[in-house]
């Protein structure tokens, strides 16, 4: 698979909003946190610690002591990262210049083996690599790793690549060489080394990132061993909770997804790339298992993943609470990247219809629109004066924060959000394959042929490619997912019908010259095109009820509503400030409104007739209270918690009578 | 008023069989756990903290330490409490001579000043009411103080109660002579001061109670100045916490039911009985407004208290989650005591149908039917493989465990259940109250009169009061509660009707040669009566839907089925193992069965139609899921957890459809 993210430029109103708001917003706010020049926030600290490990490793005096998280500098790493991607998007000098001097003041704080860690440079009372249960330093690594390669991939420059390649020797050392046990608390070097091996052909990166996989696990009891070795703790977690850590079993062996979610979708990550590289059919049959524990039984509806704030993982099958949930939006960020990573895999749209709706939903739901506030944790029902406040809510704030002492989520929406073209797009040799719908035009060097793509998706359902070959024509594969939540899709080339409904249209009688097949969710079109060949998909956007499971308890007599990717939600402010009142009839059309581009930055808005519950005065009636109809507006679940505080509910119960 | 629990013979055989289980099961077991000689259960130390106590106190020589919770001592008051109404009921000279041997143990554990906490005197390095906040020397005085209380009335023996005089001597000296600071960090002792006050007639107790009550949240930085003065915690609870401790405000200037519902409601209770002794207004209103913070706001249609297991605690209005309730037993044992002051200062019926509601239904819950298990927590929703089981649901335990090591609950119910006829009757010089159906035989000394109750309640709804006078007649008033769940209640005197529907009964026309009036939800019936004369009481048990305020985001689009004061539940046993998927039918009858006695020792279950969900493979589903007709059949909420693990809901989604 290549990269096409350099390849492909964003048209679309959509995107091209999101893009603007990383590039103008996002990088720069997060950039003067990183400096501590943001007045009345939370300190970060994180370039000062890299200055004070560089000015200590070069005179032995620390002008500073460490400040923050244990994993700090991992915020300047998903800072750069995202800065790598943008500009490719956005070309910059200025912007390249301050990352280009962050760069080198990162290597100035790098030791003489290679060891790269602010708190561990900066507290070398503590031992390297002994605590790997909560110490975060090869979960700093990968980070940085990854931005290494973001940023040779983005500019050419190797700067940040070798620094990465040096602390890649380190680790080496320290546990191949040295044999060193152990495994790291956090997964996330094992996915930065296998892009490390793509990107600079390493063999020890590929040797590490196996390792660290194939030993997890192996001797579960590890972190008691470590934590009986050391005289300090950073959280005093429990080193027994081996499901928390994913070491609950080899990783071939594992067949639920459980624990910290952050910590379960990097690892998983990481085993389906190495399994990609490896050909390890093993590994692969683990992740595929690992996929249908956490998409089959522990996914909200909104591509959130992560039911409890107690560890910040998962909990159990079709246990999906909506009011305590956490579903953070870095889980379901990490959810899009095995997504994208098992489609490497195993072409099919099972994968890409949950990268969409976590990123439609849960990532976006996860930043203000105006981009300068962020959720961690995306609940699915929210009531001021309960949600943030009692003891059990704490954690489900119903309006988005500015910037959290734990920073890591908002630098993780800006990586991802800068770089969607990664996602949108992959290619092989002989096919490219259209994952997401997004306006613009994407060049193709060795298929010799320029893309263009015409969309307003997610707000209308069609989808226009038409094809500019670079000579007479351009023989290839034009492989196009036909999203599940579409209940009628049609396909045509050149006005020629191939495909109607869900499945081929009477391809025989249809000279389109091109070869056509439907498997596991995409659409394949084999064809020499030739200039102004367009394939047109429209999409069934009328929208539809989602039911749950009856085994998720919380979502019992329920329903949620959505259009095409987009789950929607009942906001207080829309709805005479009570959503907890209100029942949908389950027979009433839903309502569409015009796009407005004036509204939440613009969205289409949806209605459906239903009932309001009457208000009692007493706690309890023994008569059943009277409803009246209403008509209940919807706004997509990702524009919630824009317009002050608010009641929101996703799943509404549902009754057919006043 | 006076207490009448020695003039009642119990004769129905619901109670009778509680009144067994107490006596032959709940108080051997117990006491065989006192004294550790439970095999595999976890150890109480309770009667060895006093004999290791006692004999240090006369060797100083200890012979083991303390052990257990700090309020271990307690345990062992609130087993002589149920003995000592036990003994009322079934007069007993072993289990006397027992207990008369424990209260001399007791009082060889109290020192030469009065102090008795065996947990302060073994551990001796601390100060006596240094750690007023979290060490419950007060609380465990008051629990041995209302089992001096009941001791004396019911065996007239004055060994415990003098050993207790010279307890509130000792905290007299500190508190009031001494002018020591401070109020106990979990509320009791105020009504067990009270209690005291009333058997005694001692006024140190009356000023010590309302001294704690008059402080309290005076200065509510107080445990924040007493935790910087002392060295060492129990818990390292919050000294910052004042909702949990209810030292928010005032007590007269509370208007929040908040914090720690034992503690609350302990509180409360306390507060009303000084209310009511010193006729104080400002102090009632508040009673008052407590109460309906309570009942109007933040209590579970099976009187359940304490939203959130964090801090065993109320959390706001209308937050009332179902399967992560805490509502302790305690909790709703506290509330009844609250009920049963309330009545004394104010009587109407509205205090005595949560009584009964938190009575039938969280309290009796809280034991298994045989008499030998228990639960501290009383969801109204559980789910084996969640429920106990993931972090967030750890307290909800889906079957009844055996004891705890925090034992608070076990003798709690025991000590109710023995004197249940203390709530279900109370009299003043003309009037005798009928406040809760039991049968039996009462001996009224004053009113010269025998009243014989006949009824099967609470699964049959007639009441017959036959009333025989000592001499030719008997003259005063019987006043009835009329209940707020039946929504037709007849009476008759001999026969004639007085009150019928809901409303006194054209009593102009009808010679009964009786006084009548309704008030408050009591029915005043003022004769001189004759030997023979009968009062029938007829209430509707047709079985009846309960809905939930719509704030009660939990409760959306749900139903609750009740009969008479028995809220009912469904278990998975009873409903092919999944209760989730069913939704009532709105508009089905509800149909009753036989009265069973040998199901759960006897119960009337009923069924009524609905749908059930068919099962899907996906985890959400873009068409309506099948439903099927079936019948949901339910059993009364207080006998679940009896049959294995279970799922089990109350509250069921409402749909009229197929």
């Amino acid at each position: 698979m290549q990269t096409l993210l350099k390849h492909f430029q964003i048209t679309d109103s959509f995107w091209t909003r999101y893009e603007h708001l990383i590039k103008e917003t996002v990088i720069p706010y997060q950039e003067k946190a990183l400096h501590d020049q943001i007045p009345n926030a939370e300190k970060s600290h994180a370039i000062a610690n890299f200055q004070a490990a560089a000015e200590y490793l070069k005179t032995g005096i620390k002008p500073t002591d460490f400040y923050g998280m244990v994993f700090q500098d991992s915020d300047v790493a998903k800072w750069l990262e995202a800065v790598s991607y943008t500009l490719v998007l956005f070309p910059d000098a200025e912007l390249e210049a301050r990352a280009d001097e962050i760069i080198e003041l990162v290597g100035s704080a790098q030791q003489a083996d290679g060891y790269l860690d602010t708190y561990f440079t900066l507290n070398d009372d503590k031992a390297h690599f002994s605590n790997l249960h909560e110490a975060h330093e090869l979960y700093c690594a990968g980070h940085m790793m990854e931005a290494a390669v973001a940023y040779y991939e983005s500019t050419g420059k190797r700067s940040l690549l070798d620094i990465m390649l040096r602390v890649t020797d380190c680790i080496y050392e320290h546990f191949i060489t040295q044999k060193a046990e152990g495994y790291p608390g956090h997964p996330e070097v094992e996915l930065a080394l296998m892009r490390m091996y793509q990107a600079s052909h390493e063999q020890k990166c590929l040797a590490l990132a196996e390792h660290f996989i194939n030993i997890r696990g192996i001797d579960p009891h590890f972190y008691e061993k470590e934590r009986k070795k050391i005289d300090w703790t950073v959280w005093n977690n429990d080193p027994t909770n081996y499901e928390y850590e994913q070491n609950y079993a080899p990783v071939r062996e594992q067949d639920r997804a459980t624990g910290h979610a952050v910590r379960a979708v990097y690892l998983y990550t990481g085993m389906a790339m190495l399994a990609q590289e490896t050909k390890d059919s093993a590994l692969l049959d683990a992740c595929k298992r690992l996929w249908n524990s956490i998409t089959e039984e522990q996914m909200y509806v909104t591509g959130g993943i992560g039911s409890t704030c107690l560890g910040e993982a998962f909990t159990t099958a079709y246990h999906l609470p909506n009011d305590t949930a956490y579903a953070e939006t870095c889980a379901s960020i990490g959810l899009i990247f095995f997504a994208r990573r098992m489609l490497e895999l195993d072409m099919d749209s099972r994968y890409t219809n949950v990268m969409e709706r976590a990123l439609y939903n849960c990532v976006l739901a996860g930043m203000q629109l105006n981009g300068t506030r962020f959720f961690y944790v995306n609940p699915l029902e929210v009531e001021p004066g309960v949600s943030g406040i009692i003891p059990t809510h704490k954690h489900t704030l119903p309006e988005r924060p500015m910037w959290f002492g734990c920073a890591c989520c908002p630098p993780n929406v800006a990586r991802l959000l800068s770089s969607i073209a990664e996602y949108a797009w992959s290619e092989t040799d002989d096919t490219l394959y259209s994952h997401l719908y997004l306006a613009g035009d994407l060049r193709l060097e060795q298929k010799k042929a320029t893309i263009h793509v015409e969309t307003e998706y997610p707000y209308h359902g069609t989808i226009k490619y038409k094809i500019e070959p670079a000579d007479s024509s351009a023989e290839f594969t034009l492989a196009i997912r036909i999203p599940d939540w579409s209940s009628h899709t049609d396909v045509r080339i050149n006005d020629v019908p191939i495909f109607k409904g869900n499945h081929l249209y009477d391809a025989n009688k249809t000279n389109v010259y091109a070869d056509i097949k439907y498997h596991q969710g995409y659409l394949y079109i084999h064809r020499s095109f030739l200039k102004d060949d367009e394939i047109e998909v429209n999409m069934d956007m009328t929208p539809y009820r989602i039911y749950a499971n009856a085994k998720i308890s919380a979502d019992s007599g329920r329903v949620a509503v959505a259009r095409g990717p987009l789950v929607y939600c009942a906001e207080g402010v829309d709805n005479d400030d009570d959503v907890f009142s209100l029942h949908a009839d389950p027979y009433s059309a839903i309502d569409v409104t015009h796009y407005d581009a004036n509204i939440l930055h613009g969205v289409v808005r949806m209605e459906l007739n239903g009932y309001r519950i009457q208000n009692m005065k007493s706690l309890y009636s023994l008569s059943r209270p009277e409803r009246t109809a209403c008509r209940i507006k919807l706004i997509p679940y990702y524009a919630w918690g824009n317009r002050g505080l608010n009641q929101m509910r996703v799943w509404l119960p549902e009754s057919s009578e006043s």
